[in-house]
């Protein structure tokens, strides 16, 4: 009995389980079994997947894409940009490496060239036109790198050309305030200046002195400037050294605007209208030739006249006279010689390619990580840019390589550009946005933008909107600083540059994308993208260079990049890293990682400066500052307050609706700041808070420009822009803070 | 033993089903179970819901609504108005048929007023100043409404004040071709101008005459424009019919841009900058004032002159002449006499609401259906606007009732606007687009007007976006067309105005919104929203009124209305359930009912007849359209992609993500068509497609009106303009087709 006792409950045991088990797993609960997609529209950035992406991506590697990338020249359009298209394309079309898709797009630009077949020259001549001196026409060759008969003579694209002759004078940087100095006692009309880089723009020299009768301007760059006041090529410069020999010349566009110049807000199609070029805004009006500081040097010290400023001395060992205007009567060329410029230059429209490249997302294929690059140099251009296509190559090759082994696919789509004719004026790039303005604005999470890689191999720098600070942080400190083992990216830039933050305290310093230094301006200015550009760079305790010396020259070489910027190219691997890691937690995070309370802190301060500069004088002419006040309040509430929700949100249990709700707040908060009718006077500048200014305020651009230009002019229509901006701004800020509170 | 099996048998099955079950329900399978929310995401509208909604829609609640919010004069800011607002307030915060949520927001907008202490006077003065005629300054009194002390005395608002006089002319319209055609035979300077409503804007009868040197302007409405003739009050006029009595004036606002005069682009707050106030544009530059056709008549059948033209000729029994200038010499009044104006109207800067309400989306709260209609009146305004707001007022109490008895939230959440100073130039409207700007523009599905919502009651008339005109025909097929128990607002609409498409067929004719008739302009042309605008409308066998006759007069009153206009008020609730049913299914549909290829159809007629218009001389000019064929071309195969998909997928099995992209597909489709650069002298006109035109041609509006001037001035500047105008054309649409093919 005992026995069938638990013989029955044996089998009662038995059976339930049985009954158990086809509960459980035999029938189907059709009603409530979740659709296969719920898992993956939950899943977040995977940090395996980061730390095996880190470790994958190599110095050597990087070393590779460099030497090919510098094998010959590639100014925009010639046969060497071809060539590295060619190879992009052969990149990202790899069965085993590429990405999903690879293409070109091409735009008809308008570009400035020197003439190969007559060369610009700048001579000292007498008055009967003997030639008395010739400025080198070439820089002069240390490795077979500047012997390709590919490299371009120095010359300033978009300067007119022209034959110009007068008497020299020195203007320092060529700032308006450098002229109006030398006005006091010269006459300037018929003058030929001779100016150094830095300062003003590089169009701004020609366009600052046409006013005042320059005829000419002549720019170089000073070895006080550039080399620490080195500049011997026997001993102290490349190829001994990273420091500019005595021939290098920086090339460079001299314009004012971004994009093409014939084709303002539309893309440069073949058959897209064109303003005559003679129409063509913000390029000087004279001719304006750069040359190297060999021959700076000599026109400089025989210069006559009194001698100029202290703050206007350089590194030459002589003293920087204003001029006669002319040389002195006892210099070797004598005060009655003069200068002569001959410039050759021509424009042209011609196709410029953009190269195109994408991984596809896997949930929100509708939301883009743009990650670019532009790819024509002025030379052979190893450090500018190709020190950044190179890291960018090599992240794709890691990430490429996971999507074609099925390993990984971002949630989000990952676009790479590598832009044409960004030398010539952020050509490609702006062309691009111009094109694919509504989708780009409707649908693009950020904008990563590396151009120079490494500046230097001393720390990490890296410049966005304040929302984006977190992010690079977190990157930052699981990236190991180059030759470390211990010490990460973001130990290491602590040291080097950091700020107090209030809510944060001692932390690297941030910079903040202000100009249109590189290609990220477009996206900046004109989109209202959040964006990131990065590079390592100097120690500064270490040199004043105002950048990297070979910068724009026929030395800015692999040779030079390998031995004097970064040897090994753990710098770039850091930064490469850094770039990467960012990248991938935009695309894959299930919440945004974009900080709003961090944009606020920003805005407080510049709120701050803007009422400790402006408020009194303001309120004597009855402009109140009041709206512009809360709207800064309000953009700090909502913007803690949607932090807040984030935070205290169980988002991956929440409906996707939800997140990509708190997305599309975090996505489009810079779109919020751009009103058009911000800055009239500046092409492309859209976005409020990160226009370009001139007054040198750390505070809201357009309020400090108006600010100064009413103070100077004191017209009561000054005044009426101060507070027309001021209305454009506090509605723009408030705008942004209703697009942060609660949705509806 | 038998029994023993038996039990034994038994027990087991009772062990198994207990296990089963517990197996079933008993174990939580965390990792299978669909969230709660799966279900949410993929619900689609409800037709039942639909159902009920249409028979709750209440003709005798509207009647009520209406005569509630007629029962004083409610012109913009006055008591009346704020009356109304809070009546809205009510209704909308109502516990048991109130909206969520209810407030206003105010603005401080620049309207124009007559002075009630020294009222406009309009007189006939010999030349010593006689006075031998005087223009009635009031309406006549039929019923107690229009003895009402807040009936505002007729006037032109935006006219400056002054007092001027001089010999008359009749000048037909008013429009420019108008006074170039008197101005061949007669000196207008120094004279008074009486045009007829009609052919030309407000504003622009003085804008056009004062060029001339013509001193002030008369308007009035002519009877056989507006009264299919008739004219006398003891029998043809209200309180007889629906047609104008004598004395009637339609007084209006004399402005050309929309939106507050002071503030453009920017929120008319406080302390918002505001332009001096003499450099408004766009209003009479000269006194003009609007009287009625009682006195119209006596002073036009005095004219002396020459016969105006057979096309310029009213509907009262002698010929309109001229004028001498000036009266007849065998008038009444003599060739001698003068017409004096004395306008004493003020500007002033006051405080406008807009009220608003909300219900909140389930699902999608971060997408919003608008809807709304202006609030405020001329006078009693018992059409224009209040059979809107009656409307909106009986929509929002059947939704309100269902949310606040917990049967029904719709998934994206339903915004309701009752606009203050629409009267004055949309003014309420376009602010709160200024101050949201950012926010409406990411968010917003559509916007529907509901402005006069019954001009007479024969049948539909609906205009919008192609893309709506499907949602639109599904609605009215579900709704009875008034005082029908089997025909269809839709075979009602058919009958009356039809066409024929290439791909439905003969179907009902819709209009697009290419003016600034009502509160949608903000939404369709600043904002590039796609909207909805209807009412009933006339049977246009039965009556050539340019409009139903008491616009904008006194005898727009509920008793007006519910005599003449729709007794019964059966064509208010038809229009109630067609506006309802399309913003229940654009809040609640799962996928966005619109349909692109409805778009590309209207491109592509609009293409074909630029094409036959323009081609050859652009060619000629070696402007080629080519770019705009093949964007045409390219949106075309993007829209019918983007349908195709939408047909060909199972969106309620697929990612909610999946889903969302394709809504933000078609939210954002009209977005792409807006260029801030398009129209330059159009005031926030930006929606390449929809601008208004004058060219008079169903095509492309800023290429019609570049391509007229330049064919009339002949300059290559022009020509220039019209070629820049076809490149910004081609680019939004090609963008437009961007935003409509695969995301990536």
């Amino acid at each position: 009995m005992m026995k069938q006792v638990l013989i029955g409950i044996l089998c009662g045991a038995v059976i339930l389980t049985v009954g158990i088990l086809i509960g459980n797993y035999g029938i189907v609960k059709s009603s409530s079994s979740a659709p296969s997609w719920v898992k993956d529209v939950v899943k977040d950035v995977d940090e395996s997947f980061i730390e095996k992406f880190l470790s994958e991506v190599d110095n050597i590697q990087i070393q590779e894409n460099l030497r090919e990338l510098t094998k010959v020249p590639h100014m925009a359009t010639t046969a060497g940009d071809e060539q590295t298209v060619q190879y992009m394309l052969k990149r990202w079309q790899d069965p085993k490496t590429g990405l999903d898709e690879a293409w070109r797009e091409e735009y008809m630009v308008y570009l400035s060239f020197p003439d190969p077949k007559k060369p610009n020259k700048v001579t000292v001549v007498s008055p009967s036109e003997t030639v008395l001196h010739t400025v080198r026409e070439k820089e002069k060759s240390y490795t077979p790198d500047q012997d390709d008969p590919e490299v371009v003579q120095p010359y300033a694209a978009y300067s007119p050309a022209g034959n110009v002759m007068g008497k020299l004078v020195y203007a320092n940087q060529g700032k308006l305030s450098d002229y109006q100095e030398l006005n006091k006692t010269l006459d300037l009309s018929g003058t030929i200046a001779i100016t150094k880089y830095g300062g003003a723009g590089r169009a701004d020299k020609a366009i600052n002195a046409a006013p005042f009768g320059v005829v000419g301007v002549l720019v170089y760059t000073d070895p006080l400037d550039i080399n620490d006041g080195l500049m011997s090529d026997i001993n102290e410069t490349y190829p001994h050294s990273w420091y500019l020999p005595p021939s290098g010349v920086e090339r460079g566009s001299f314009n004012t605007h971004y994009g093409d110049l014939l084709t303002p807000y539309l893309a440069a199609k073949e058959k897209t209208y064109r303003i005559p070029v003679k129409d063509i805004t913000g390029i000087p009006p004279i001719p304006i030739q750069p040359i190297g500081f060999e021959d700076a040097f000599i026109l400089i010290c025989e210069l006559g006249g009194k001698a100029a400023p202290k703050t206007w001395q350089g590194g030459f060992n002589c003293t920087y006279n204003f001029g006669g205007p002319g040389f002195r009567s006892t210099s070797d060329f004598n005060a009655g010689n003069d200068v002569k410029l001959d410039i050759f230059n021509y424009g042209e429209v011609k196709n410029s390619s953009n190269v195109m490249g994408i991984i596809r997302g896997s949930v929100e294929p509708d939301r883009y990580v743009i990650y670019g690059n532009h790819r024509d140099s002025w030379v052979h251009g190893a450090i500018d840019p190709s020190s950044g296509t190179s890291v960018m190559l090599e992240l794709t090759r890691v990430l490429g390589q996971m999507v074609k082994q099925g390993k990984w696919r971002p949630r989000r789509s990952m676009i790479f550009g590598s832009w044409g004719a960004e030398e010539f004026g952020l050509i490609g790039s702006a062309e691009y946005t111009e094109q694919y303005f509504t989708k780009l604005s409707e649908r693009t999470i950020a904008y990563i933008n590396v151009d120079i890689a490494v500046f230097a191999n001393a720390t990490l720098r890296a410049s966005g909107m304040p929302s984006v600070q977190n992010v690079i942080f977190k990157a930052t400190k699981q990236v190991k600083a180059p030759g470390s083992v211990s010490s990460s990216v973001y130990d290491n830039w602590l040291k080097y540059s950091n700020r107090t933050s209030q809510e944060h305290g001692v932390i690297p310093k941030m910079g903040y994308l202000t100009g249109a230094g590189s290609d990220y301006a477009a996206f900046v200015h004109y989109l209202g993208i959040t964006s990131i550009d990065m590079s390592y760079t100097y120690d500064r305790s270490k040199t004043n260079a105002r950048i990297y010396p070979a910068y724009h020259t026929a030395y800015d070489t692999f040779d030079y990049a390998s031995k004097f910027i970064d040897p090994g190219f753990t710098s770039h691997q850091a930064v490469a890293r850094t770039a990467g890691n960012i990248l991938i937690r935009l695309a894959d995070s299930l919440v945004l990682p974009f900080i709003c309370s961090d944009y606020s802190e920003v805005l407080k301060a510049y709120l701050n400066i803007a009422l400790h500069l402006y408020k009194t004088q303001l309120q004597a002419r009855n402009i109140s500052m009041e709206p512009l006040e809360r709207a800064v309040e309000s953009f700090t509430s909502a913007a803690s307050h949607l932090d807040q929700v984030i935070q205290s949100s169980d988002l991956a249990n929440e409906t996707p609706l939800k997140v990509r709700r708190i997305n599309d707040q975090l996505m489009l908060l810079d779109r919020a700041f751009l009103n058009p009718l911000a800055f009239p006077d500046k092409y492309a500048f859209r976005h409020v808070i990160w226009a370009s200014s001139s007054a040198g305020k750390l505070t809201f651009p357009g309020l400090a420009d108006a600010f100064v230009k009413a103070e100077s002019s004191g017209q009561s229509s000054d005044w009426d822009k101060v507070h027309y901006h001021l209305s454009v701004l506090s509605q723009a800020i408030e705008g942004a803070a209703n697009t942060l509170v609660d949705v509806i």
